[in-house]
């Protein structure tokens, strides 16, 4: 009963294979190598389209902070939850990056941005006002930090009226797959169609080892150098490129990615229910793969007791469970047993 | 045969093996696995001491920044090598990690600092002169770029003239192994006891995938705090840490990264026997794992028609030649018949 | 009728004459001369001790991000109010000089922080969780930019508390003056004996020409040098330093900031009483030179036909009028005929 | 016999003056004043062209590092002497407004850079390889620091290397004036008209009181918006900006500038002839207002013993005597009498 985390799960097993098949004679440094191109067909099959470019980091953190410090001048700040991930669990990366660029932090029901705040906000800040620092970047989070999701309608509407306002549009899509299987779009649909610029394609709760995509959509495409040259910088150009690739291929081929999604997300689905049955309340819709129960202090002891983990203390003062690809239906029925069985001495 | 770099070669076949092994059932993410535990006591081992810290990275230049934005404030600067790689390879790295703080060169045969120039300077700049930026580390690399090695009585010796003027010790060992073969030091007296504060221990070109672990000693140790938040926001703290880790364990089990160093060694000192051999002249003494040819344009020519990769105009107009865990005597073999075979048409 | 900000006002004739006075002959630069040592005599009578350095700058900005950025490193954070100048008008200041650290933004009436919210959050942040960004620095406005002040005691709480979670407090006095004339503490009382490690010194709003001084305190003396070496490579050591002496020397000869923040206070609380007489409610209560007025359209209107200078949109809906060291009677008392005065068709 | 510095020299009374008339009432603070207006009509009469514009600092470094942070981008290089004020001087200022950048250090005969080093750099490096840090700018500095000047046609011949390798051009004026009264240029001749983009037009050591230009020309312009947004956050916004337009105002108005410029070469000319006379070598030709002298031990102690202050120990072994518009005829004539009276015993 691992429900801990996305990361905590190990990698798929074809992600190590690929791996082990990349691992053959000498290859390019860099970036330069054969599995890297293949991943580039793959990725325009996947969205598509051709026009985009990309760089693969090792973390999210990584992906994300390159990502912004592209389009986010030391000048300037980027609009985002104020639970984004790049808020709370990054520490700092963002302004690192950017050079000491800011996050503008907004609130929103699940997680999810309040529209008419953002667009109040655009509507009514000064650009001009050499004293404030404006925005040039509007980060959403697809899947969210409660596991909601955005549709992709929702999306390009945000994304539309950033462009209103001349701000580029980044997606953190550390749960990208999450939000996709519950949404119904395609991976075009809920990033460049829906007028993302960069999108954070992140594949390692998903199921890869450390492997998160920076992906430039159309114009954004124009930052490609720029990009790999902070990559270097920030040491995020491995010598043995070719293994990150080795995980993005594997996790690409035959839409790997987007089935190992579809089950987590469909065994959060069953551990809601599990919840549910024993009238416990979830504090948010489950749309991807985390399961936000509001448990009573029992209930915590009895799980924990039986060895389940879980984030017992969310902010807001649920338990947060997150389901992964790894996740049994076992886990799930030790849930469901645990819960009803008597208190113990 | 290619001998473009030591990058260039995959990771040694036991890596993949262990990472294969770590990736069984969940694991606690951000280093408080298992594996990371038991690199600690290898390092304990391989170095003679538990008074260290230390995080593993996947990229040298990672390690290096890292290492050295822990020991350098902005305001101050890092002395090394007109040619050390953080000055010429890394894109400004330590610049950006440090938050601005400057490289200061200085000059010296074959790649290695010259002892009388560095006493020199500590003696003359003034460290109350406000407008100067005073130097906070010193950064030797060894095995250097010329393929050089200091000896651990020369690492001393200008690790203590370093510590007289106030100034904490680096060590970038990207090829670490290699130096310590060819010197017959030990680990511990290539680096504590000769008075390194802090070691970039490079385990990707020695032959893991993406392996560079920065040990903190002694009164180093104090750092260890600080390193693992630079490394949180620079995007170096991969959720699944195991797999780092897994490659450091293969690497130090058994000593494989010193027979790896030891193999590439001997191989760099055949294909130097078969320049010589051919009345080429070497631009430095072979120390390591790099030999530099100053080969005429004929024989670069048929080298490169046989197909042998290597870099043709290195800087100061020799040929660089590297060898790696990967390289075989059939490829030295097949240099020393191409430079026998005459000219094509 | 100009009340647009205390930075609109003149210098007092007193700093230009005493910067007459000091244009005479050479003087070593950077800090060197004469008239900065003067100023060091008067700033350890003025605030009663001789355990202090300092440091004179141009703006409040730089005062600012300088003190700040000796205090909080870039892995940290510093807490201030949502609505604190370094927030919302010095450019992302503080970001750049700490070299991508963050403000941590918190609410609380009238520009005051809650000393409860403050509490509490020092009491549930984990300082050990190495993906979020713990705070180094505490730092209060006072005055504030509501024009509210903090007494002695309340910043004294605000500092135990801090201390106890290891922060180090920083005090923006762009108005001290102002806060003190209210308060009828002394400098030393709302300085280092309330706790403060390091004060912006604000004398520009005051009545200098441009002179904000950053005060270490005690322990924190101990960051002088870096204090110099920041001040350095931001530009802020003018060569002719003594210009900038010299206006210090100025303002604090026989308690003449004391005087014109007196002055300005008397100015505000008559004007207050204009508003209230004719009904106008105040959004502050008026404990400094500012004055938020709760204006009616045609108020202010009839105003801005007068010719009167003022903020009329000032966040939350009021009118913000501030006074200076040269605010007149008669300004007042055209304020007063023009609220009384009927509409023009 | 003050020679220590031309910073060392009171400001000229016309520019105290020139402040005193603007004390006078209300202004809009942060540059939108009226004697910033004016000075930007001073400028273009100046700089014969209404195509640039300006912002005013406080110091050199200040407008260096601004001017030069608008132009390297993070991930670049500014070329430069390696005896540039920005390498010696200036305490990393370029790599902290840059966030990161570097000095790409040339040599260069009596710190002018060689055109054929710099054409050779240019040719050879290699744009594309992402692992270096190509540069962005280059930086040229007139006068040098060893007094030298480069004539507006050697200015025009490396802005037009420079424009055609993709190069801004940065000049470092903080003794423009000087520079100009030795070549005869215009102030249009020697910057816009030879390639500058981008001039730090430096009063300060002219007479000023502290007040360096930096000025966009022509399409550089462009970044006028970024200038004032990274001088706001810097703490170089000061909100009574009409005290350093003032300065500007008096020392441009009818060509002040360039009467105390001139003054001051040609006391240096007085100097210089007074040291030949006595067998005096210097280590520079003399073309601004600084005397480099290779003084014997003897020459150096009588010196100081009748009060001279100079830079004895200036490096490579001269004595630097600075000349500035406060530089009397007399205190050349008593380093005269000194020279040739015998040495005490």
């Amino acid at each position: 009963m691992n429900f801990s985390s996305d990361t905590a799960a190990p990698a798929h097993p074809s992600v190590l294979e690929a791996m082990m098949r990349a691992n053959s004679g000498p290859a390019p440094s860099y970036g330069a190598d054969k599995v890297t191109a293949r991943v580039r067909a793959q990725l325009a099959r996947v969205f598509e389209t051709d026009d985009f470019d990309f760089w693969i980091t090792p973390s999210g953190t990584a992906a994300n902070a390159l990502a912004l410090s592209c389009f986010c001048p030391p000048i300037h700040s980027v609009i985002c939850h104020q639970e984004a991930h790049i808020q709370m669990d990054e520490r700092g990366a963002v302004e690192f990056f950017t050079g000491g660029g800011r996050l503008h932090l907004m609130p929103g029901e699940g997680a999810k941005l309040d529209h008419d705040l953002f667009a109040e906000y655009l509507l009514n800040y000064d650009p001009g006002f050499v004293h404030a620092t404006p925005p040039a970047v509007l980060s959403l989070t697809n899947l969210t930090e409660c596991g909601t999701a955005y549709s992709a309608d929702e999306v390009a509407r945000f994304a539309k009226r950033a462009n209103l306002g001349g701000l580029a549009v980044h997606l953190d899509g550390a749960r990208f797959g999450n939000a996709l299987a519950h949404t119904g779009a395609s991976p075009a649909q809920m990033s460049w169609q829906a007028g993302v610029d960069v999108l954070t394609l992140g594949l390692t709760k998903t199921g890869a080892l450390s492997c998160d995509v920076v992906i430039l959509f159309g114009q954004a495409k124009a930052k490609g150098k720029e990009l790999r040259a902070r990559a270097k910088r920030a040491g995020h150009m491995p010598a043995k490129m070719r293994f990150l690739a080795a995980q993005a291929e594997a996790m690409l081929e035959g839409g790997l990615w987007l089935d190992l999604s579809r089950h987590a997300n469909a065994m959060a689905q069953k551990l809601a229910a599990v919840f549910r049955e024993d009238s416990i309340e979830l504090a948010w819709d489950v749309q991807g793969n985390e399961v936000f129960a509001l448990l009573d202090p029992h209930d915590i002891d009895k799980l924990q007791e039986d060895g389940a983990a879980f984030y017992a203390e969310w902010p807001g003062g649920s338990s947060r469970f997150v389901c992964s690809w790894a996740t049994t239906e076992a886990e799930i029925e030790s849930v469901r047993e645990t819960l009803k069985r008597p208190m113990r001495k």
